[in-house]
C-alpha cells in the first residue's frame, strides 16, 4: 500500500537523470528518466534543468524534500560535496551533505560520496553506492559487493561501512570486449553462454596471472577449442573471476564465507555464478537500496 | 665490413612489410619498408606484392633466397605455415618451414612460428619471436624477455627454446590510455616521467590485485597526488609491473635471478627498469635477433 507522497530521489549521473518520487514509507510511486546526464550539462544549467524535470510532480504535491545523488556531486557536477571518511553510516553521511533550497522552496540536499583513507596507494572513493549499502541496512556485520562497472566491496561493521575496495572489473571487460584482439573473434550479435562464462571462472581461480590468461582468449580460438560463440562469456568469467581472486587475497572474503550482492546493474546473476565458483555463500539484497538509503540519509539532514 | 649479398629477409607484419638485404655474415645491406601489411592484401595478391618490393634488389644481385616470417605465416596470411612445438632450435624450425620459388627462381622460404603445447588453459603460441631468439643464440641456458604489445618470456635449455607465455600487456596499456577513465585524465601530449613509470612499478610490487590498482590511476588525482603528466607513465609501471609479477610468481625467475631482453619494440629500457624494481638483473640482447634468426634457419632449409 502506497502512503502519502514524501520525497524525491534524484539519482545524477554522467549520462542520465533519474527522479523517483517515493512515499513515507520508500515506495516508489512515480519515475522520471531523461539524458540530462551532467556530461551534458554547463556549470549553472543545473538547477533550471532540474526544476524543469521535477515540475510536474511539484505542482501536483507541493513542495518536497529532493535528495540528488551521483556525479552530480562531483568535481565536474553541480556542486561538490566533500568525502565522507569510513567508518560512517547514516549520521555521518547526513552531516556531510549539503543543503541548498530550490525556488518553490523545496529543500534539496546534495548526497555526499563515501571515502576509505586506509586504501593503498590513494584513499578508494564511491558516490552513490554508500547509500545503497545504507540502503540494504547496517544493524549486521556483513561483506557487501555492489556489482558495476567500478564495482564495489564493501564491510558492514558496528551499524556502520567500515571500509570498501573498488575493482575497475565492468570497464576492464569492456574494454577488451570492445577495442581488443578479442573485439574481432567474438560473434556478432553477442552471445551469453554460461557454460563459458563458468570456464572462464575457474581458469581465473586456476591463474593470478591475469595478463597471460586473457591471451587464452585468442590461443583457444586458434586450438580449435572456444568458438566464436563462446568468446564473449569466457572472457567475462575471466574477468570478474580475477575481481573474485582478488578480492579473496585482499582480505574481503575466505573460502566457505558468506556475502550479499546489493544494486541492480544487471549484473547479479554473473557474480551469483561467480561467487559460487569460489566457494563464497552469497544472498541477494534488495532492489530498492538507494532510494531507501536516501530517504534514510535526508530523515538525518532535516530532521 | 660488409660481405657478399647473400639473402633477404621479410618481415611481414599486420599493417607493414619490410624487407632487409644481408651479407653472408648477417650484416644488413638495404631495406624496404612499405604498408603493405597483410591487412590491406586479398588472398593471391601476396607473391605480385612481394615481387614489385623486391624487385631492385633482385635486378642487382640475381637471385637470392628470401625468408618469410610474421603473420604472412598465419591463417589470415599468405601460407599457413603450421607451428612447431617446444622444445625446438633452428633445426626443427627449419624442418617446419614451407618452402616455394618465386618467378624468377628464387627460393622462398615460410618460416614456422612456435607452440607451447603444455601452456594452461591452451598452447600458447608466437610468430616471430621464436626467429629472434634463435638469433640471439641458443648456446646458454636462459631466461628471454621479450617486449611487445604481447610480450613474451621464454626459456632457452639444452640448446632449445624449451617454453614461453605470453602476456598482453602493450595492449592493456593502450586499451588503459585511450579508452578507459584514465584517458580523460592523462596530459596531452603524453609525457614520460621515469620517477611516476617507477612508482607504478612499486604499487605493482605491493599489489597483485590489478582490477582494484588500477582505480589508483582516478584516485591518485582526486588525492591530489597524482598529476595529469605523471598519469601516463604511472599507469604504465602499473601495467608493466603487473606483467614482472606475474611472470615471477608462474616461475620465469626468482628474486635476484638472471634474464635477457632482446627485440627491439622501444619498450626495452622500460622493461630494464622494472627488471630492476623487481630484482632481476637483465641484460640486453643484440638488436638484430631478427635477421641473425632468419639466417639461421634457411640454412639449415636450404641446406
Amino acid at each position: 500500500m502506497a502512503g502519502e507522497t514524501a520525497a524525491i530521489v534524484v539519482d545524477w549521473g554522467t549520462t542520465s537523470l533519474r527522479a523517483t518520487l517515493v512515499d513515507a514509507r520508500g515506495n516508489e510511486l512515480e519515475n522520471i528518466e531523461t539524458s540530462q546526464g551532467i556530461s551534458s550539462l554547463n556549470k549553472g544549467d543545473h538547477e533550471e534543468v532540474l526544476t524543469a524535470v521535477l515540475a510536474p510532480w511539484f505542482s501536483a504535491h507541493g513542495a518536497l524534500p529532493v535528495a540528488a545523488l551521483g556525479m552530480v556531486t562531483s568535481r565536474n557536477g553541480w556542486i561538490e560535496v566533500p568525502y565522507v571518511p569510513c567508518p560512517a553510516g547514516p549520521a555521518e553521511l547526513a552531516a556531510g551533505a549539503i543543503r541548498r533550497s530550490l525556488p518553490n522552496g523545496s529543500d534539496l540536499v546534495f548526497l555526499p560520496g563515501l571515502t576509505d583513507p586506509l586504501r593503498k596507494p590513494f584513499p578508494d572513493v564511491m558516490r552513490g553506492e554508500e547509500t545503497q549499502v545504507a540502503g540494504h541496512g547496517l544493524a549486521d556485520d556483513a561483506t557487501i559487493i555492489i556489482p558495476g562497472t567500478h564495482s564495489k566491496w564493501a564491510k558492514v561493521k558496528n551499524r556502520r561501512i567500515d571500509s570498501f575496495q573498488t575493482f575497475v572489473t565492468g570497464e576492464v571487460f569492456a574494454l577488451l570486449l570492445n577495442n581488443s584482439f578479442i573485439a574481432r573473434g567474438a560473434a556478432q550479435p553477442p552471445v551469453d553462454d554460461p557454460e563459458a562464462y563458468r570456464w572462464g571462472l575457474e581458469e581465473a581461480k586456476n591463474s593470478g596471472a591475469m595478463l597471460s590468461l586473457l591471451f587464452s582468449a585468442r590461443t583457444g580460438g586458434l586450438a580449435g577449442k572456444l568458438s566464436a560463440e563462446q568468446l564473449r562469456s569466457y572472457v567475462h568469467g575471466m574477468v570478474i573471476g580475477q575481481e573474485f581472486r582478488q578480492a579473496r587475497e585482499d582480505g574481503w572474503y575466505s573460502e566457505g564465507g558468506e556475502a550479499i550482492i546489493i544494486g541492480n546493474d544487471g549484473l547479479n546473476d554473473l557474480y551469483v555464478a561467480a561467487a559460487n565458483v569460489f566457494d563464497l555463500e552469497v544472498t541477494m539484497g534488495k532492489d530498492d537500496v538507494l532510494i531507501r538509503g536516501a530517504l534514510n540519509v535526508i530523515r538525518h539532514t532535516l530532521s
